[in-house]
């Protein structure tokens, strides 16, 4: 509403919640879970017609801390903190923004590394395979908890959009605006490739114990250092990692000859690595990898996306980035193609932006200009 | 010389020769090697006038074994056996072709797995790092041995492209034409990075013991393993990964909703990174990473590549891959662009090919054509 960057601000301290799932989920694999949590935040508040709901989905390695700090930890803030909050493109004064932690993920929500309570232990490598069809399925629970019978959007990048785009298909219903960034109607050879090559690196570090870790007082973090290097590659552009670290040496007078750092991109990936492999679980790694991989809605349309979109009820916003090689634009275009055939609402952004797969995190003016202009169009 | 390939035929029967060299060479890192050997083949006869040479440099896991077979193993064929032989495009009935192996590798010349005159045990960690330029000046050590005072040409691709570079600016009297395809000028950040994470996984490998793994009995295979599923990530384009292998699935019911096997481009890697691990070594391949992460024969002059080419006498034939992501047909137009400010005599081709880095060992018509015809042109 307001377009003053200068009136904008943070949504200020915010709390993780946790809402609890009696009622057993069937998962797409064919596993059920007796009972499930899942891990949430809200900003902003809901009016009185339940209408002003905007759903956020996270990526691989978010959370549902989207927005705003935690308490005692003023640095702590949301990774799409420059998106959500007052006066901010997606304005907690007229939103009522929430923030879903998935399925299976380790920073609250049901995972492998909670306690199954069939055996009183973590559930490790039995937690079973959840898909994006499952994570939807899990947040309309807590749509319905939170009293919101329909979104008026789900937004999300990379994975995310994968979740806003698959809510428009498993509840047509519930969701009146989808905005799909930096997508991929499902994943190309080389983008399994690259998440394989992840998975056999955390499963081939003898500290993974087939996926039961947790009772050995070790976890895979040689393996997660390496996944988390090779996804780091994949979400920057040639160019903005030559523009950022080119060929720059660590030594001032040349190379080490050795193995230890010479050029910066290599002291760079080394600290993503280890600090990732600090924090993030190797079970939910493998899942999420394997959610990314099964993503395909056109798979039981014959591969025909148009006719995996036609049930869609929701008009959509595309965006794609044009260095963003992991998910190209033409990916995108792929999806637009598709809902412009099947006849859907859609408008689709371009952003000619130098920063890879990972620009969607970034606050370039044309990009966000456009996600502010179509959250002020959007009637509550 | 003949252009009709029913008339092309195999070099047939080859022997894998080595020589050996006692005056210590002193290597671009400082270290010196006290005395050292370098496998290499030979097909053809060297003319008269000792005019009729050319010289194959090989890229990262291929060899001296350019065509061919070995006794007793006709399946064992040279890498290039489509280019070079008689009547092909690398005519063996006209030249006399020198396939030469590089200094650090695990194909028969002094590696890291070679036994260290000092200690009478492996090399192990202790092998020096080797550069570009370390190869090429062992290879003039061949050259020497072999009675080749200069080169009718130098040929290779990607990494064996760079010494067919290097030998015009190491001993610019000593090679008349260069043949450069998907090569680089210097690797990008991003070419880093793939290669950092490739050494990480090697070293990180609980078998790797710092280097000195062949007195424990084990070898760093998983890492190994991981290496090699990244490098042929960046082989290949995602186009002909897609078309290969596209998202078809193993199982005929669907997805198995475990970390077992699911599509064919997973079971592809893993045989190829098998593969690899079993015979390749894990020093070799992180001493080849570095010596292409150092490549940069510009840095010398201030980054100027026309500045530092200009002492070349050699003339060019610059080839590059439209699909190629690993080393651009940009990176190749850098060169281009270097040559002709440096007024230096060169020929480029950009062949429009789907299969990525690879292509340079693929038998493209318009690609052989090429080589061919500049082949043809080169007076004896």
């Amino acid at each position: 509403m307001n377009a003053d960057p200068a009136a904008t601000a943070s949504v200020g301290l915010v709390e993780s919640k946790r809402a609890s799932f009696d009622e057993p989920l069937r998962l797409k694999g064919g596993a059920v879970l007796p009972q499930f949590d899942i891990a949430y935040e809200t900003y902003g508040e809901l009016n009185a017609s339940r209408s002003n709901a905007v759903l956020v989905c996270h990526a691989l390695n978010a959370s549902h801390h989207v927005a705003g700090h935690y308490a005692g930890d003023a640095r702590d803030v949301g990774w799409w903190d420059n998106l959500v909050g007052p006066g901010k493109p997606l304005d907690t004064r007229r939103f009522f923004v929430v923030g879903s932690n998935y399925l299976g993920s380790c920073f609250g929500s049901t995972g492998p590394a909670s306690i199954n309570p069939a055996t009183g232990k973590p559930w490790g490598a039995d937690f079973p395979l959840v898909t994006v069809e499952d994570w939807v399925a899990a947040q309309a629970r807590l749509a319905d908890r939170l009293g919101i019978e329909r979104f008026a959007a789900a937004i999300g990048g990379s994975l995310g959009a994968m979740q806003a785009l698959q809510w428009t298909l498993s509840f047509p219903e519930r969701v009146r605006h989808a905005i799909v960034i930096a997508a991929t109607p499902r994943l190309s050879a080389q983008n399994i490739a690259f998440n394989e090559v992840a998975r056999q690196a955390i499963m081939t570090d003898p500290d993974f114990h087939g996926g039961h870790y947790y009772d050995q007082g070790v976890v895979p973090r040689r393996g997660l250092r390496i996944a988390r290097m090779i996804g780091h590659i994949t979400y920057l552009s040639d160019d903005a990692m030559m523009e950022k670290f080119g060929r720059v040496l660590r030594g001032k007078s040349g190379p080490r000859f050795d193995f230890d750092i010479d050029f910066e991109i290599e002291s760079y990936l080394r600290y993503q690595g280890d600090k990732f492999a600090s924090y993030f679980d190797a079970n939910t790694y493998l899942r999420i990898t394997k959610a990314l991989d099964y993503y395909d809605p056109a798979a039981d349309f014959g591969g025909d996306l148009a006719a995996a979109v036609a049930r869609a009820q929701a008009a959509f916003l595309v965006v794609s980035f044009t260095s963003d090689w992991r998910f190209s634009t033409t990916r995108s275009r792929e999806i637009v193609r598709a809902l412009l055939e099947a006849h859907k609402i859609v408008s689709y952004v371009e952003v000619d932006a130098p920063q890879g797969h990972d620009a969607f995190l970034m606050d370039d003016p044309r990009y966000h200009g456009a996600l502010r202009a179509y959250f002020d169009s959007i009637d509550l």
